[in-house]
């Protein structure tokens, strides 16, 4: 591609996406130098020796965000996935969102036990290590909690980062076993059509999980990205059921009672259901939406050159396998498709790009998800308008992200 | 499956893959008792609230092993990943192997430059934040140190853990910039063959990679399983060179030098060349082999009870993908294919599982993997045979586990 074609800005700056960057293009690439020897005071010495168990660069400071919880009761909280600083697809289990009702047990495997009861043939009773010898299986799949990009909801845009705003979504590989082994051997009756989950977390958080979903993908997940569970993710075992709102994936699994109705507990009835319009409330609504987000450029950076830029983002649907990603830079009057950076798989979030000159014009960016179903992501208007005003689980509203002509990005509501 | 089919033990007590675990099979699960409710001391209080970057749970007892280094030189040396430890595919970043020559530099990526020159049209150099404006790509990758399970190569068969043997084995999801955008845009001469990659740790380890494999899978990675690479992986940037000998994935990337010719550096002549046993050497013999282990049961563990068990563990090739994995439990005489419990991905760890039952016979646990291209994991005794009596890298040798009638499992050689 030579610079004339990089001049036929399209779309806002947007270029198709069989462009390919270069250095020239870029004009990032500064004058030659010859490379220095052991100038970098790094060069010197020797460094730090290996370690048992690493960490990251200071000089990268991550972090999760909004870790700061409720003043009074700071273990029932949240914090949020860094979307900004991260590229690929997975999540580093350190930075894997949480959501606690009543904090992170310290439970110890010897003295936990799963329970399987209820209307079936043969109730069981598992220790960790017995699940251990159990046929596992191993998937990548998304977590989004049912509250993920809430914020988004409220009247006024607020002026945070994309992982402040939407990350309460996360990536990991998840090992475990099928559910549906337990289930087989424990023998269901005919009648049943619910599980009831129970965590041993002193909140007791209990949700009712339909049968067809419990003999379908779900598993009891032990290992995520290939390390046992971290406390906050449910050590040592957790109910773990893709593509849906993450409350009902059931950390620190302590019980599963098969039965022939729900179970309503507050967690689906005062909480987790959704208001509609008009007045009646969706309940078991469990299935996340179809959703991306541009995650670089996006809020609170500072465009500090002129010239191309990538845009990534992250898109992903609980209905399956996102089948394309569209961007527009002109807040939405053209759109141009987007290329997947990562092979889409089912239920897991997929990462897509595309580059895009920015040479100071005012621009506002957003992405617009496709998925398998032919389900598109819709705008912040559609979003809101299925629910209740008083609503805010399961948006998933188009993110926009205002460029101004200094360079500083910004949510905004377009 | 019946008790009566599982009685039907073959092949040393290996099930075929299509039998199923069950509860009553494994023989595990208890008889019935009620789910008591807040009994356990963790349900009687809030747990501790969300983290800015969580840690495991120290009843996991997570480490890298080996990590002790040279008496007198600390910061050369490895660290093994506990294989025995994980499952799945993913290695976590903290627990990903290291090998250094010289230690872990801490560097600032604002003062870190990345030079391209030698035999090119334009010099080019690059900061850390040009470099993140450049098209990525994200794949999953094995890492494998061209010394790994060296240990295995000594006259008698030391007992360790799987990890200690063979543990500077990692995969991850590699994100970074194919190489070839980069040479492209210098222009690279016609005569140009090599790519001399310099480190910029104290060690200035440098290696020399081949034109045609440069311009193929390599890229600049510069974030790992989502995050940026930590200082252990070549924070801020490492070259990666996909199913080669981890060496050439040169950490903390300062230079690529293009040239005609290889740059011979100690690390491709007295170091990472295989002495043949004609007294002939193989340099640049970067591909690594078809490989394959049990991770469990695997050494130093104890089988504390008869029944059923998942035999389960890890298979990779340099040459592409693997095709399928056997699994014996008598030493070799008979080979009974393993299910593949991840989707196998080129130049990636595949995890692979069969159901083993064990009444107290003294068995001999091993697997063998096949890859894309037909090659088959050699016994121990043909894969020493390739290289000289001195040589202990690129050994690829069937591991074996003996299972004694106690159930202690332990390293040897058959």
């Amino acid at each position: 591609m030579d610079q004339d074609s990089i001049n036929q800005v399209i779309d806002g700056g947007l270029l198709p996406r069989r462009a390919l960057l270069k250095a020239s293009a870029l004009g990032l690439a500064t004058s030659f130098v010859l490379p220095a020897r052991a100038t970098e005071n790094w060069m010197l010495h020797a460094g730090e020796p290996q370690s048992d168990y690493g960490q990251p660069s200071p000089f990268a400071r991550l972090k999760r965000e909004q870790t700061g919880g409720h003043p009074l009761g700071p273990a029932a909280g949240s914090s949020s996935t860094p979307l900004q600083d991260l590229n690929g697809t997975i999540t580093p289990n350190s930075l894997h969102f949480e959501r606690h009702h009543s904090g992170i047990p310290a439970i110890d495997p010897r003295r936990h036990t799963l329970t399987l009861y209820g209307d079936v043939r043969q109730p069981l009773q598992f220790r960790y290590e017995d699940l251990l010898a159990y046929p596992m299986e191993t998937h990548q799949y998304f977590l989004e909690c049912s509250g993920n990009s809430f914020r988004n909801t409220l009247a006024t845009p607020l002026d945070l980062t994309a992982g402040s705003l939407n990350g309460l979504i996360s990536n990991a590989e998840w090992t475990g076993i099928p559910l549906h082994y337990l289930l087989d051997e424990a023998g269901v009756a005919d009648s049943a059509r619910w599980v009831i989950a129970e965590g041993a977390d002193a909140a007791g958080m209990t949700r009712s999980v339909p049968m067809s979903l419990a003999l379908d993908k779900v598993m009891i997940a032990l290992y995520q990205n290939g390390e046992p569970l971290r406390p906050a993710q449910g050590y040592p075992m957790r109910l773990f059921v893709p593509g849906c709102e993450g409350n009902i994936s059931v950390k620190w699994l302590r019980s599963l009672k098969i039965q022939a109705q729900p179970a309503y507990t507050r967690e689906e009835t005062s909480k987790y259901t959704e208001l509609l319009p008009n007045g009646k409330a969706e309940m078991f609504s469990l299935a996340m939406g179809v959703k991306s987000l541009i995650t670089s450029p996006s809020g609170r950076m500072t465009l500090n050159r002129k010239g191309l830029y990538e845009v990534t983002g992250l898109a992903w649907s609980g209905a399956g396998t996102i089948r394309g990603v569209e961007v527009s830079a002109d807040g939405g009057i053209s759109w141009e498709p987007a290329v997947l950076q990562s092979d889409p798989r089912p239920l897991a979030l997929t990462r897509f790009r595309l580059p895009w000159r920015w040479v100071g014009q005012s621009s506002i960016l957003q992405s617009r998800a496709t998925d398998e179903q032919g389900q598109v992501q819709p705008s912040r208007a559609t979003a809101l308008a299925r629910y209740s005003p008083a609503g805010f689980y399961h948006y998933n509203g188009i993110q926009s992200w205002h460029v101004s002509s200094a360079g500083v990005v910004k949510n905004v509501y377009v």
